[in-house]
């Protein structure tokens, strides 16, 4: 294990019915003027936007409303969010809606309070000091950015797509009712499920020893995600596995996961590409991705792909040919996202093999003197284009 | 699962060598003058005491000390304490020890703002409105206070022993180096993984259906447990095992096992009553009650033992006798304990038979109306009486 130092502030309002308590929840913390960050129709057509403003109302919140986030939140937003906010003298943020409002909710935050550019933070030229409080009402399992200190935004001028994660922007709180996410098609839920089990999946594959505890909880959040997407596969609206994945979407990225280990991420990266490319979601990205990352490199440490395996996916072990039972462990996470339908190709997805080079040549870099991405095995440019060509 | 309201505000710093960073974490918590509050040598002997010393003087922040607490911490040296930090106007707690010494601290914490008599906030009489900031420096992996909401504190008059949970007394920060524990005493270290264990189990034996996720959980950590506690009979000065079960110890009592569920708890109240009533180390006297616990209650839900026997102890399941599986769980628990050099009686911890009447009918009761204890399966005190007959 290596040494950590973790604190997760945001506190968890779960279950059903309990969006009727933002409003005396926002009192609580002292909220008066509040921005109310969300997307477009959805959190109208399920009700869930009349809820929030007549608790609200009730309890003398004045909110005023910045509708207009998209999936791959864009940076142009984020700027009127932060002048509207300095306007307004906002001094607070009610986010309602899934990740991509969230991470825009968060980025706003940031942004008020800086006299620079807020893109500034996602580059790395300059780090958070200070941030507005924000809040959310989720209604989406899938990005746990309603507790994770981490914010993902497109920069619409050039298609990049970069994440900031500082400690300034854990939400103050977030509710959480598992029944909001009925409503969401198919697809969208199954994105959710696949981006939640690769927070953990980036974490389970390190090169840190000794990591017991916290490979054991990564295995029990990957596992309780299978099983209870099979579950909504079967009835969408089976209410204790929508909570389920929706408390399996906060814990895979709440960092907890990630205490005395170093994670890998290099799927993150490289997908965030892909959907700077050509706007895909997240979740499908990732499904093309992270079996094709598993193949180029379950070669460097066979043992961890036959516990992950073994362990997450029951496959019987081989103890003579361990490289058999790593390659049945990929085939059958390959084989839960099919089952999901989600994409396995990027041809499905629209990115064809004329980008891979482009796509390749911006992946964020961890390391800027090599060059490379990852830390599990870490990649260059080149390795990334034999992933995306594996992928294709 | 059912509804919850989860937040723990708790910075853990964690490691090899973390302890000089006490100073400068107090002064980044506004920390001017601070009470050091500690237990008897064995911090002095093992030269923890002499680093929080020079990292305090480095930062410029003065301690004033309070030594003193004793296993199964006084409320007369709380009072003592309470009084010390208004007579000298300390703003902060720095705890440095176990469970006990940061049971007090809080104790402390929540006394020094409250106008009437710290122990109502134990008897229920009062509900704690503010306390003082607390931090910890934790040497010994056990009772999980580090992270906790709980405080336990033992009355001297008429040996009641009481818990406070309450959201104000989640230390601010805790340093949590596993190396801390090398020095510790075999039996010391093993009544500690037994009372971890048991917070975990506590959670872990519930009435509420769908807990997939936080059943995963709980196994995770019991399973760690077992594991690394094997590794240190072995060599008590393993690294790994040490952090391992350091870490276990904070994620077993922090809540989150808890979420979405009910535990139980009915084992750690007749625990109570055995250390109020002789003094027994909490850990040896846990080990003790638990099978026995388990032997009362087993049969009013079968599956759940067999769930804990096969997941928790690797036990072969008989799937045309399940009842066999259970029991063979429980067996696995008493010989777990064992090995451990845990006791296995209450005759060998010094109770002997002619107080269990007194001590059954002192138990804290969860419902006062039907005169019972625990979720899982209320007790009587009729039923108290009869596990303790059984442990005899």
């Amino acid at each position: 294990m290596v040494n950590f130092d973790y604190q997760n502030p945001t506190r968890v309002v779960f279950g059903k019915g309990t969006i009727p308590q933002a409003g005396a929840l926002l009192k609580e913390y002292a909220a008066s003027r509040v921005l109310l960050h969300f997307g477009g129709g959805s959190i109208k057509a399920n009700g869930v936007y009349d809820a929030v403003k007549k608790s609200l109302a009730a309890a003398g919140i004045e909110a005023v409303e910045l509708p207009g986030v998209q999936p791959n939140p864009r940076l142009s937003l984020v700027k009127e969010g932060i002048k509207f906010c300095r306007d307004q003298k906002l001094d607070f943020i009610l986010a309602v809606g899934g990740g991509s409002v969230i991470d825009s909710a968060k980025a706003v935050s940031v942004g008020v309070p800086y006299g620079g550019d807020v893109w500034d933070f996602y580059t790395g030229k300059a780090i958070p000091q200070k941030a507005l409080p924000v809040a959310t009402v989720l209604t989406i399992a899938a990005a746990g950015s309603e507790t994770s200190w981490s914010s993902v935004i497109t920069n619409d001028d050039g298609g990049w797509k970069r994440p900031l994660d500082h400690q300034t922007i854990y939400p103050v709180f977030s509710i959480l009712d598992p029944e909001t996410t009925y409503s969401l098609p198919a697809y969208q839920t199954a994105c959710g499920i696949t981006d939640m089990f690769v927070h953990v999946f980036e974490r389970y594959f390190t090169t840190v020893k000794n990591v017991d505890l916290t490979d054991r909880f990564c295995e029990a959040v990957m596992k309780t995600i299978i099983n209870n997407a099979r579950r909504l596969l079967e009835n969408p609206r089976d209410y204790d596995a929508r909570a389920e994945i929706m408390w399996c979407g906060s814990l895979a990225h709440n960092n907890l996961a990630g205490t005395g280990r170093i994670g890998d991420f290099a799927s993150h990266m490289i997908e965030h590409e892909l959907s700077a490319f050509n706007d895909v979601a997240h979740g499908a990205g990732l499904a093309v991705i992270v079996p094709n990352w598993m193949k180029f490199v379950y070669k460097h440490d066979i043992p961890r792909f036959v516990q992950f395996a073994v362990r997450v996916f029951g496959v019987e072990e081989n103890f003579h040919n361990p490289e058999e039972t790593a390659l049945r462990g990929i085939r059958a996470l390959r084989d839960f996202y099919t089952s999901l339908g989600m994409p396995a190709t990027l041809s499905e997805i629209g990115v064809a093999e004329k980008d891979f080079q482009a796509i390749a040549g911006k992946i964020r870099k961890f390391d800027e003197t090599r060059g490379t991405t990852g830390n599990f095995l870490p990649l260059t440019s080149k390795d990334v284009l034999e992933i995306l060509k594996l992928a294709k």
